[in-house]
This record gives structure tokens, C-alpha cells and sequence, in this order.
């Protein structure tokens, strides 16, 4: 199981790509020279399949301009709504290759913003019905992008 | 004035940043190293004001999954049409730190796509009424503010 992790703001550049895995595998060299000890960074992203997978490595980026609202006139008459939240984590230890681990979260984008809670694309991407932004912090842990990269590194952490 | 200029694919890292300064600044280093003698990148984009920027750095990225369709679409109903074609140049020699390039081209985001020329962004994208896409190439040229950056590179160039 982890230990203590402490989140420390050493910066590391983020470059384009057309993955987060790409991104992921070139900050980890970065951050882990900066930092004595294991290193973890994560990227996250929401990939629209109608939409070639836009906003995908540039979701921050997209969020901050055209926002939720922008998304929702893209997909305006779009029949096919299906969207995936990615998050991608890279962790590296002095003297070992860095390896990246992965999370998941399948749905769809829905018609309009929807919910209070989480934060970013969560009030328009829905699962069975109910978005992210609609669930409580317990359920969105269980089922998000997040929490499956996070668990990934963690099993592997505690299986050697 | 310019000698020869030989284009080579070297690659070079394009990071995630909020201006084509930034990106162009970080990539003459890198590009600097792996060629003798001077060397130049270039990276342009279009920002338009009302999308806050959008979409600025990432505007390649953004062409090849929503394209033109998808920035008019954004457009729908927006009174303020202003837009800007930036284009940052990095230069380098041995033993001298890069100096950037600028150029500008103001315009606005056309109601639908017009013309068949240029490529990329050119169709929606107008001056007085006429669309880069329906200019011929002398005309864009001299509008354009990859020529603008070029002849600033240029200028000072033939002035030390």
C-alpha cells in the first residue's frame, strides 16, 4: 500500500502530443530529477469520440476558453455522445525506468450541464444517466479515471 | 538579406504553454543543438478574442480534430468576430541567444467558409470582406503575418 505522499509543486514541462501517455512518459524524466525519491505526476483528459477525440491532451487548455458551454454547441445534433475520461500516471524511483500507469472512465456527453459537485467537464459527462458533477465524492472516487490510475500504482506498489 | 535557407526535420520539443512565444522560445534551444551553423522555427496560430485565445497554441491540434466546422460552430450567434493570425519565428547562431520574430495579421472569423486557396484556418478567416482562402498567393504574402515575422528576421538580418 502507499505510504505518505507529499504534492509538491516542482513544475515539469508538459509538452504536445497527441497522448497522455506521451506527456506523461516526458514529465516523469523531468519531475524525477528534481525530486529525491519516488516521483508521481498524473495527466487527465476527456476524449470525445465523435470529435476525433478533442478536447483530449489539451482539456485544461479548452476548458479554460471555450468551456462546457463550447463542448455542448460541438455536439449539438450529434447522435454519437460517447466520450471517455483518461487519466495517465507516471511514477518513476532513483535508478528504475519510469512506469506509467492508466485509468479509464467510459460516457457519454450529456445534452445539458447537469449537478453541482466535482469540478471541469464533471456537469456534462454522464454515466447511466447521471453525471459526474451529480454524484457524491464517494461514488465519483469508485468509478473515476482517477481512482482506477491511482489504484493501478498503488496494486503494483504493493505486489512486489 | 536571407542566403539560403535549407528546410530539415530535425523535431524539436513543442512544449504546453499559453503563447507561441513560449513555445518557440523552448524549441530554438532544442533545435539550436542539433544543427550547425544558424537555425529558425516558426509556429503560428489563430486567437480569436471573443473565445478567449482559442485556439492560440493548440491551433493545429484543433484544426485536425473539430476544424473549420467546429470554430464556426462556436461563432454561431457571436457578435464580436475579431480574430488574429500570429506567427513567432525563433532564431539562433552559435554563441548568441535567440532572438524571437513576430507577426501579425488582424482579421475576423468569416460567417461560413469561402474560397479555395491557402489551407488550414484560411476559409474563415477575413480581411475587408475577402477571405485569405480567396487571395492568390502574391496577395497573401504580403498580408500575412508569416511574411511579417519572415521580413523582420530578415531586416534584421541585412541591418548588422
Amino acid at each position: 500500500m502507499l505510504g505518505e505522499v507529499e504534492q509538491r509543486n516542482v513544475g515539469y514541462t508538459e509538452i504536445q502530443a497527441d497522448t497522455l501517455e506521451e506527456v506523461a512518459a516526458f514529465g516523469i524524466e523531468e519531475a524525477r530529477e528534481k525530486l529525491y525519491g519516488p516521483a508521481m505526476i498524473e495527466d487527465a483528459g476527456l476524449f470525445i469520440e465523435s470529435l476525433k477525440g478533442f478536447p483530449g491532451v489539451y482539456s485544461a487548455y479548452v476548458f479554460d476558453t471555450i468551456g462546457n458551454e463550447g463542448i455542448l454547441r460541438l455536439m449539438e445534433g450529434v447522435a454519437d455522445r460517447k466520450a471517455v475520461f483518461r487519466s495517465v500516471l507516471g511514477y518513476a524511483e532513483p535508478g528504475m525506468e519510469p512506469i506509467i500507469f492508466k485509468g479509464e472512465l467510459e460516457g457519454e456527453i450529456a445534452a445539458e450541464p447537469r449537478g453541482s459537485g466535482g469540478f471541469g467537464y464533471d456537469p456534462i459527462f454522464e454515466i447511466g444517466g447521471k453525471t459526474i458533477a451529480e454524484m457524491d465524492l464517494a461514488e465519483k472516487n469508485r468509478i473515476s479515471h482517477r481512482g482506477a490510475s491511482i489504484r493501478a500504482l498503488n496494486s503494483w506498489l504493493a505486489s512486489r
